[in-house]
């Protein structure tokens, strides 16, 4: 990691040397010093898990949405970027297995923001919060000379001991994902080239990428039910997230190719466009399906137990195998799936 | 900014127009639509409180630095910058009579941000996290195109049913200020005209602005004591942060100019640059002072306590009386103290 020690002369180096996960790991470096009582479990996962009561963990996780960066005003506007903020939170809550609560929500706003969209993206906001349950009980109104950049930190609880980590995955076990993985990354593609979006194909996959409906209740009924051995939400696509997941718990995975759902919309955008769908699905992000793995003994159990909790139907696409393979095996043969999804400060 | 609705008809409404007050009751108006059991306390203090476990409530602040807004380069280098954001935070919960526990941090950096720059401002956030026991337990890492944009949200918790809040001042109540105020607003004076700061006495001003102690100990002491009506950190400056005392408390207040405690280094400083002292001190924001009301038969437990408790003088500068009188009245007579201090979006 290039860091000031490295040459005499000192030439600053810039933190895209250093990449999303070198800044990470130093801040990480600087900070968890000592043990402290009341933290189960700090960086490095969806959410931390501190001590709360008797029988519950308390769960934090904060998420900021930076204009240009992490959007346009073309991608979301006003109304989908409350909703989104709030989503992409809900959702870090959900894949450790917990119930969302609390919203803490930090505005950093232009003088030249519009009252309507300030209206517009409290509604949505709070539209969601209501739907879910949660109560936005604080925050920061702070003027910045730049885009609009919104910090929101939620928290939420799950029973005692049962929060689920990114760390846990076993030899064997099977890997699974909710839902429509992928519809997002098509949703974003028609935004940013402008493709029309009346059809009602490209409407549920703009939908998918400014109106995400976080996994809550999968998230609570897998938590619960024990039969999940590790789990992470894909916010940077599947390839990046599953990546995560193996690094922390030093495993390899095998991907099936046919097996990885592409919806009838993601497909005939693909056939549309003349892009292949699977791009999406594997690298595409902020969907916030659940990705997680889990012992095969448990395959039957697990399918009944979500057809009862939910409608999100789930997908076995792969297993657990030993590092260092991380591959897809497809009617093509194997490649190397990559773990390329989006990362802050990559040139 | 124009939303996707602006059309020719309709004017959008910058929101200069409303203000950092018009924003945050809209906000509020959006967000607070229902009780939620978990909420004991939401929008308009330093601190939301929630319920934690038998014995204590849970305490959840935020608070967000933007460059060019809250700070420049040459205002607070990085190392001040990671020191005073956690500082801010923390000021919040002892402001409420409670103990800091468990920080998070959202870092928007630019990608031209050097490692260096990194490295120092980890490590003094980090220096006073250990000093003050508090876990840097998670965050978020992202790529902005602007400035330097921090948000750092901090759980701390108070004995149930023990928070002060702001809304609870009395008439006849005594006015009581911590410390040294104004001093942080000195030492912004000195760095913002670039004066000498090789001097004893300007050092001691740059470093109440740049290096915060927040009263922490002090705070606690008089949550537990039960002395104390109504408590706020002086962030914005004793006028405008008294009058959020006193409009939430729907009292007024009268001020004796002979009591407010001018430091001697502030008091130099007037008179090397022909500047007032007393306007830093009424107005000037930043100094993570304590101010708070109790009545005035507490007047020498108070005092009492507070020595034995902590090592912070603490000043009696007023009374609060009834509405609408918000006065300060000195040698030269009685006048309206106004309650400017800074406001976002203000034009």
């Amino acid at each position: 990691m290039p860091s000031n020690r490295q040459d005499i002369s000192h030439h600053p180096s810039p933190l895209s040397n250093l990449g999303e996960a070198g800044i990470i790991e130093l801040v990480r470096s600087k900070s968890v010093t000592k043990n402290y009582p009341n933290v189960i479990h700090a960086i490095g996962d969806d959410c931390a898990v501190l001590k709360f009561t008797d029988k519950k963990d308390l769960l934090v996780t904060t998420d900021t949405m930076v204009k240009e960066t992490h959007f346009t005003a073309q991608t979301l506007p006003a109304d989908a970027l409350g909703w989104k903020v709030l989503a992409s939170n809900i959702s870090d809550i959900a894949a450790m297995g917990g119930t969302p609560r609390t919203a803490f929500l930090s505005l950093g706003l232009n003088s030249k923001t519009t009252t309507d969209f300030l209206e517009s993206f409290i509604t949505a906001l709070s539209d969601l919060a209501q739907k879910t349950n949660i109560a936005l009980a604080g925050g920061d109104t702070v003027e910045t000379p730049c885009g609009q950049t919104i910090t929101l930190t939620l928290l939420g609880d799950c029973p005692r001991g049962k929060a689920i980590y990114r760390h846990k995955a076993q030899l064997d076990d099977d890997i699974w994902v909710s839902g429509r993985p992928g519809d997002a990354a098509g949703g974003l593609f028609i935004l940013q080239e402008g493709l029309p979006s009346e059809s009602a194909q490209h409407k549920t996959l703009v939908r998918a990428h400014q109106r995400p409906v976080p996994r809550v209740e999968l998230g609570r009924a897998l938590g619960k039910s024990g039969l999940v051995h590790a789990m992470i939400d894909i916010s940077d696509g599947i390839a990046k997230d599953l990546g995560h997941i193996c690094e922390q718990s030093r495993v390899g995975a095998i991907l099936d190719e046919t097996a990885i759902p592409i919806t009838e919309d993601l497909r005939l955008l693909g056939d549309e466009t003349g892009r292949n769908p699977m791009d999406w699905t594997l690298y595409g992000g902020e969907d916030y399906e659940l990705l997680f793995t889990a012992p095969p003994a448990h395959r039957q159990a697990l399918k009944a137990m979500v057809c009862q909790n939910s409608d999100i139907p789930i997908h076995r696409i792969g297993k657990i195998v030993s590092k260092p393979v991380f591959s897809l095996v497809g009617t093509e043969g194997t490649r190397d799936i990559g773990s390329h999804g989006y990362s802050h400060f990559s040139r």
